[in-house]
């Protein structure tokens, strides 16, 4: 890893660890989700860092009510645990300080609910159908104005407020935000903190000019000055690096180099990059070899498995980014295409409710049921039903059925970069085939190993599934290890070290 | 207007005259819409050009069975009529010859109501909400390879005999193609022509690279190809210019020159152009002072304007793309934010029904009309309905509006250009404010003299309106003043002679 001579601040809305009470004892929670994870594998790299998230429970009020304003020490693995007395850290705990940020609960309904997810997310995933949504209002205005600044606000003050207490008045650190809930944040950083070196993450995909036109003007030019106080903003694809800078062109006019990848503002060039994200490789390969594990997977061969049938999985939130509803409707033509599949292959659903606060989230679900409702219907016999759904969050049953598929559809209609192939190309025991979109960042680095799948083609989906059902061993052999070595060779050290170089290098050339 | 040496071939979907028999007798009925009536202006100033369109009626198709696979004469102004005998053409008739072709019905239902409306259309101007649409099935490619291609192919067969039959068999002409219906029809054109200059004028949007994505490979690949067969395609602005050029390098890995404007295809370059359309002004301005516009805005003066009362205006296609439903709902918001406008101002929508064969088309009708219900139902009183839905075709009756409206709204998703807000400029007789949407072409042009419209901020249009309802006199004269010299200067005349200079400029450095 880059030599560090200075300290890091990592900031992102969810953090690694949230606080409850059970039996009266203070109990610890690790987060879930890809980002996290990927995270907490950064976090293992870079002893003492001070992370920045949003306390999302009463106890977690309480901790940093106890901590009286400052950050708080927690080791993250083996065990999640506050960290009261120095002396008791083990030299197998990594620890990292961490500062939980209490926004007011109207404005973090805002912030989250109203302007993060569905209206920043949907643009910069291509959701809206712009003759019906969005439609913005004067509500629409106050969410953003009463809510997404004044949290960007808030974490400022805090990440400027440890910032100076790690590194002093000229804050000499490096501080790493992540995400889109923070577009504002760099800006007001950079200004309180002139020798910070500032590096923002955007783990969606960066919409087009016209596109990103969708927010008013009010919004589109503010978003894009705050993220331009970064450094150096990175994302998972060339391609979302590139509709950045023609953004910056666009709509605030700013020279570009699209060959340098850099925006001039003012005296500075700001960069943008491209750093494909992994997994926390090593956790999850301790997850697969667990006995839950092990048991949901013996569960799932014998009710789905004998007699030479086979699984097609998808594991995904229940967004509509992730394209669950073209999904049925292929495979529904899949079996119409061949008839000779009926009660031998079964689609594996296992989508985690996700956002259900907000309504296009709620509609989604229900369209998705309706859709494996008529699938089921059209299909099933003899008690054999052709879509098996399961609408909950369960870890260990998803790496089960990553170890037993035999295909993995992932048809996002845009996805950043999608965790869910990386991780099951290296868990899978039956030579699994993946089945990817091409719009996805991870069909980047694994398109040569995958069946590439086009999100809006159910036609063309059916027959990827089909080639993939159907692929003779050796190819899906050598196509699985191929792209578990990519996976394994990119992971999350490699790829925050090479952030931390470029971040390092562009300091020295100043 | 530039110097021509060689014959000009016109290509459109649409023409200039439709036959028709009345009582036993043929009648000849103009063609209407924008495009043709600008495309109308331009072939008056390009005598004996021949224009290649499809035969919309059973009458047009027996005219051409009488011209015996010849292209018949017909004079355009002042009255469209078939010429049988040379010696009848006076020196006040523009004359050009016609080549209409007779495409199958159902290959022409699928060019049409398959691929180019909806599919290119949605997919130009953005109005594919992608969680749920398009859902490219088999039939889509079926309508594809059945239908857009041989339809192309048999204009590019005709366009190809008519080029050889008067410029020989080395095709030294000029051809003019236009829009989205013709995206294959160049390369094949220069296959058979190489001595030909081609051109392709694209009047809708041109996507970013992500929405030009939402196509299939097989299409979006093929038709990107089709298009490079031109020396110039060209567009309304320097965005949809830019937008074409990256499309060529994210989806065929081309060498682009975003300065220059030029793609680098083998030893060839190909331009990208922007001249923005203009109306036909001596044609508007005559349709203003006829008795019937006078009658119609006499009308319209009494029922809607005595007593200081105002009239806000809107005149499109009842298309997803121009927006309407959010404008009723903007002004809902305006009657809401200002109960002194009750009774004060009408919003006058004059709407032409169109497509209505594509359910996309059909459904927003059927929106657009629960939307003023609930408008009308909320805010009407004493008689008065702030609402007034006219769902018909009357270019008389929008002429007369244009002329006594007080604001014109014009608030599209996307729109290439939208003449509209240009012909309403030139013939308005009360100081008409414009209410410009920022994503139209137009907007490039008369942005300074307009008041700017955010198409998805239902609040920021209330009040935009609101800012033209109340603008001083002076002010509104002479911002109207500005943009109709702005339309006047740019008119069809120096559009077409803009292409054709760069044209035979290109020509000469060959």
């Amino acid at each position: 890893l880059a030599a560090l001579d200075r300290p890091v601040v990592l900031v992102s809305h969810r953090g690694p660890v949230t606080f409850a009470v059970e039996d009266g004892e203070r109990t610890t929670k690790r987060g879930s989700g890809g980002l996290v994870s990927a995270l907490m594998g950064l976090a293992g790299h870079l002893s003492d860092a001070i992370w920045v998230y949003a306390a999302s429970s009463e106890e977690d009020r309480q901790v940093m009510t106890e901590a009286k304003g400052k950050a708080m020490r927690l080791a993250l693995a083996p065990q999640a645990r506050l960290v009261e007395d120095d002396a008791s850290v083990t030299e197998h705990e990594h620890t990292i300080y961490a500062y939980l940020v209490d926004v007011p609960e109207r404005q973090h309904e805002d912030f989250y609910s109203v302007i993060s997810n569905p209206l920043l997310w949907f643009v910069q995933h291509g959701l809206y159908g712009l003759a019906q949504d969005p439609v913005l209002t004067e509500r629409t205005r106050e969410a953003f104005e009463d809510g997404y600044v004044p949290v960007n606000d808030q974490f400022s003050d805090v990440v400027v407020e440890q910032v100076r207490a790690v590194a002093g008045d000229r804050g000499r650190a490096i501080v790493m935000i992540h995400d889109y809930h923070f577009y504002l944040l760099a800006e007001r950083v950079r200004a309180a903190c002139p020798e910070a070196l500032i590096t923002q993450f955007i783990h969606i995909p960066w919409p087009s000019p016209n596109d990103w036109r969708i927010l008013p003007p009010y919004m589109r030019e503010r978003l894009l000055r705050g993220l331009l106080g970064n450094d150096v903003v990175a994302f998972h694809t060339l391609r979302d690096a590139r509709n950045f800078l023609l953004c910056a062109a666009d709509i605030l006019d700013l020279s570009i180099d699209l060959g340098a990848l850099t925006i001039t503002v003012g005296e500075r060039k700001v960069g943008a990059r491209h750093y494909p994200i992994s997994v926390n490789t090593e956790a999850l390969r301790e997850l697969a070899g667990s006995a839950d594990v092990r048991r949901h997977a013996e569960t799932l061969r014998r009710d789905f498995l004998t007699g030479g049938r086979q699984m097609v999985l998808r594991v995904d939130r229940t967004d509509p980014s992730k394209n669950i509803v073209r999904g049925f409707r292929a495979f529904d033509v899949l079996l119409s295409d061949h008839p000779e599949l009926a009660g031998q292959v079964v689609f594996f659903a296992l989508l985690q409710p996700s956002r259900q606060d907000v309504p296009e989230y709620a509609d989604y679900i229900s369209a998705l049921g309706g859709v494996v409702a008529e699938v089921n219907a059209r299909h099933g016999r003899d008690g054999w039903q052709p879509v098996q759904l399961r609408l909950e969050s369960d870890l260990a049953l998803a790496v089960a059925a990553y170890t037993v598929c035999d295909v993995l559809l992932v048809n996002a209609v845009r996805d950043g970069m999608n965790l869910v192939a990386k991780e099951a190309v290296l868990v899978s025991e039956r030579d699994m085939v993946l089945v990817l979109s091409e719009t996805t960042g991870a069909f980047d680095e694994l398109s040569r190993y995958a069946v590439r799948a086009h999100p809006f083609d159910i036609q063309q989906q059916a027959d990827a599934m089909y080639e993939a059902l159907t692929m003779d061993v050796d190819r899906r052999r050598a196509w699985l290890r191929e792209a578990a070595a990519i996976v394994r060779h990119n992971d999350v050290e490699r790829w925050l070290d090479m952030q931390l170089r470029d971040l390092l290098r562009l300091d020295e050339d100043r």
